[in-house]
């Protein structure tokens, strides 16, 4: 391609209101441009990084067996109230309503297609032997982002692959996810990204198993927990702290339990203002109601340490319950006898009491009074409370024992380019996707979903992958291998040989870039270091004098100087590395 | 791919409400399923299809010069509304707001993109070195359809290739424009589909010159005439119709005029019926108002045949007019001095009076009397009322002369499949498109458009290639090249085979569907002929004690018989044919 038939609107100034390095490069390169607050043109060469990254990923779902498709983005809004996301999405499901004749037409944008593809199954599959089956497509997601940020990386309208796994049980569930947490390994090598394989919660989505694939990176809007030694590595909601219940002991100089007078004071922090203690020598203590409206319902309670952050997922496990959530004030009150911000361990009856394993070894410890405005100092659990163990309650932190190794645990910030969830029976059930077994029963099919951002591989590549001059491309996505550069395009001989790489390395299945500007060197080296294509040929009426092209990968601090006929050949060698 | 591992829910039954026969056997191989009125879901087979097709575009646009970006679906409300089209479009352009944060955002979800892509073009180039430039998308389409129908056809959600032209001058549109042409005109070959490429009027669009790209087929919605002799063809708005200004004679034996009363009959049917004449022997005189609002405006009284159609474009060229609209009832009543449906050429003053062609013709004519529920019988031209010249003013029907040929044209119905318009400056005049010329003189960039409906290349292939059994896809955009059919699935021998056949055509880059399904044989041989794949290989455990497997074509009325390590080679023969 030359320059010139295509569009790279480069800048030379740093837009203003770009964050992160991702986003201002692909600015500046001319990759992208907004069109609106979280919607974004990708021009030619981020199109083709974008396309890049799609064929990788749509080769590697074809080779894990998937069979692509391809849903309308419109779906009527009864299928996603009977699936109940219309109210668990929110505003940030689009769905608005058009007239039709003298009727209206509700429809939602989807964000992702469980609905739609469930419902599909339900229609064309009625047996086991038809499974197991996984489907994907490429295709446009919108949402409403609330706050749109850092460039393409959060927008209101992206390309994702999403596939579906259905199948008859969870062995066949286990095999499907198994093949597509492998083809995501797969995909992101290919594409030159680094990452890491999460450990997840389900989340809203709904399920019981899920990894979430993270391009670490400095400015990522998710925290993880890593231990490089064992490879474990999950987000803050899911990670395990590595700790195992201590010894409770109470100090032998343990004082006596005091209960002073906290006016209005409810926090942690006021807490520790008011009485000079610092939040680790506190404990937090959390009242929780779990499954609430069955006949197990039951109140909570959950000691912390006053630092630490309960984690309500674990808390649901370690309750064996279906559904949790903070119990309301009347509830409170009632169990406690005071108004929230006061309850502690000490003499509290009628609850299920958990405590975390750093909680116990708070001693003694500052808790609530279960009085109003009270707090009591000097509290040791084994003498003013007892639990018969501890849990792992709590989010992990850095520096947290890797529950595989035990080794310190690092905090990693990074972007989420993937997702891998077993949905189990969620979506079947609701909408009746059912399959006649072999033994002529009806049972729910049993569903996974798999999802990739294609656009955030893109600018998660730039985010990790760049310098203070530009781009640095991985080869699997650049959007042209070479970039072919004439410094003197008035001169035929000059034009002659750069038209020629470019023909023979493009017959050589290279895409080539031939910048066919009249423009200084200066301009054109400036460029070619900003859209970081990964290989240069610079092509000079001077060289020619001396028989010699130049020949630079993106990566190397000078360029090698070779005889015309050796360029194209050493281009490739350069590739294949 | 193994049939077990796609969907490909083939249906027995013909779908009660699908009228047309690509839409039924688009439901019945199983290529596509509706989600609602108007949105339709691609299921394997059928998103390869149309895979096929859009890789065809994508190829001949790169190969034409033109670059690929990719616009969001979503753009403000506002940019509509500069230009004009919100209020164009009205109920097909689909638009809502959503809430972020306290605002509202309305956008529309684009028909076409002229107008985001103006709005880039204006932000991104400045200067005539930068021109001309052809950029192209491939990418879904929203439309508010009324009335949905023809199965994928006309749906509200479709994938369109649209391009857009930018040049400095109507001399590089042009050549941008012919490069277009002639890129359609081998997608088409290249996709198997026969076309007929049509002038056209440009329509609400807007600009000056077009050519519509059809398929001819019984179901189309479109009508064009078409002279086979002569190549040329047109849609009924825009074709000439090859008639020439004829002598004005009075018979010899013409009558006296006399006004009759015609009391409340105001349509020509109701004037024949009440006459007792035909409607060839009656004159309509429609009255327009040229130029509305401006320092030119005037009235124009047009004469055509009863039983011709007048036709806006043509007579609003032939006054030399921008704009061009019927005049109102106030208009009517003060130019002939009756209500709407009475006017007549007799003594009609203070009006441009333009005849078509064959209006001269009609001799004696029944026309209005320029008086309430008055006609005139008898009325010749020449002697009651006069022109200096005749002008083609009416839509072409089957049987005029062809313009070129003279021949007589025939009326062929269509899919439009394919559009190319010279836009002309209406976009870049609207949102302020300049560039600043070699003389240092900003001007409007000159525009084209350039539109292919991807969806309906695959529609109007089945429409025209078909039998009573099913698909007969053309090899361009099928699916898949070769079906490989093992009789006998659990017969070792016999699906080693079909899976050495399978692996080894993939491997030569012909896409393979290998039906392991454990059905009959008549299952399988009907399903081959629904799906329609270009050519099949069929293995039984009979065949092989033989030494022998079949190939046949899916045009072929008999299979051959071969050994089996000649199938490969016979398969690609038959598709290099």
């Amino acid at each position: 391609m030359r320059w010139s038939h295509t569009l790279i609107p480069t800048l030379k100034e740093v837009p203003a209101d770009a964050e992160v390095p991702s986003h201002r490069l692909m600015l500046r390169a001319g990759l992208v441009r907004q069109v609106m607050a979280g919607a974004y043109t990708y021009l030619p060469l981020g199109w083709r990084a974008v396309q890049k990254a799609a064929a990788i990923v749509r080769e590697e779902m074809e080779a894990a067996g998937a069979a692509e498709l391809h849903f309308p983005a419109m779906s009527p809004i009864e299928l996603w109230e009977r699936s109940g996301r219309r109210e668990a999405f929110g505003n940030v499901l689009l769905n608005f309503a058009f007239p039709r004749g003298d009727r209206k037409v509700h429809v939602a944008l989807g964000p992702t297609h469980e609905e739609p593809i469930t419902d599909l199954i339900k229609q064309s599959v009625s047996s086991y032997k038809q499974l197991p089956l996984t489907l994907f497509q490429i295709q446009t997601k919108f949402r409403n982002e609330e706050r749109p940020r850092f460039g393409v990386l959060r927008t209101s309208e992206f390309l994702m692959k999403d596939a579906y796994s259905f199948g008859t049980d969870v062995e066949q569930l286990n095999a499907s996810y198994d093949a597509m947490y492998a083809a995501y390994c797969r995909i992101f090598e290919r594409c030159g990204i680094p990452y890491l394989a999460v450990e997840a919660e389900s989340g809203p989505i709904g399920g019981d198993a899920s990894h979430e694939f993270m391009i670490p990176a400095e400015n990522g809007e998710d925290a993880v927990v890593h231990c490089e030694a064992s490879g474990y590595a999950a987000n803050l909601e899911r990670a395990e702290t590595g700790r195992k219940p201590p010894k409770i002991e109470v100090p032998a100089n343990a004082p006596v339990a005091v209960t002073v007078d906290t006016p209005g004071v409810t926090t942690i922090e006021a807490v520790c203002e008011l009485l000079g203690v610092a939040p680790e020598q506190t404990l937090k203590t959390l009242l929780y109601t779990a499954d609430a409206g069955t006949d197990g319902e039951k109140t909570v309670a959950v000691l912390v340490r006053g630092d630490h952050e309960a984690n309500e997922g674990k808390i649901r496990r370690a309750v064996g319950a279906k559904t949790l959530a903070l119990a309301d004030e009347a509830t409170v009150q009632r169990v406690t006898g005071a108004p929230v911000g006061f309850a502690g361990p000490v003499g509290l009856t009628g609850v299920t009491l958990l405590a975390d394993h750093d909680a116990v070894t708070v001693q003694p410890a500052v808790v609530g009074a279960n009085a109003a405005d009270k707090h009591t100092k000097g509290v040791c659990c084994g003498r003013d409370w007892t639990v018969e163990t501890t849990h792992d309650l709590r989010d992990a932190r850095a520096g947290d024992p890797d529950p595989k190794s035990g080794g310190p645990m690092t905090l990693v910030r990074g972007i989420e380019v993937g997702h891998v969830f077993k949905l189990g029976t969620k979506y079947s059930d609701a909408l009746g996707a059912e399959f006649l077994g072999e033994d002529q029963k009806r049972r729910s099919i049993v569903m996974g979903c798999y999802g990739i951002g294609i656009n955030r591989i893109v600018a998660g590549a730039i985010e990790t992958s760049h310098d203070d001059r530009g781009i640095i491309w991985p080869k699997g996505i650049a959007p042209y291998q070479c970039h072919v550069i004439p410094l003197d395009v008035q001169d035929a001989e000059v034009m002659s040989l750069a038209e020629q790489f470019h023909d023979e390395l493009q017959a050589a299945g290279v895409d080539c870039l031939l910048d066919d500007r009249k423009e200084r060197p200066g301009v054109k080296f400036a460029d070619a270091d900003l859209i970081g294509l990964p290989t240069r040929i610079t092509i000079g009426k001077r060289g020619l004098k001396d028989g010699v092209v130049e020949v630079k990968r993106r990566t190397d601090a000078e360029a090698e100087t070779l005889a015309p006929d050796a360029a194209v050949a050493r281009v490739r060698a350069l590739l294949q590395d």
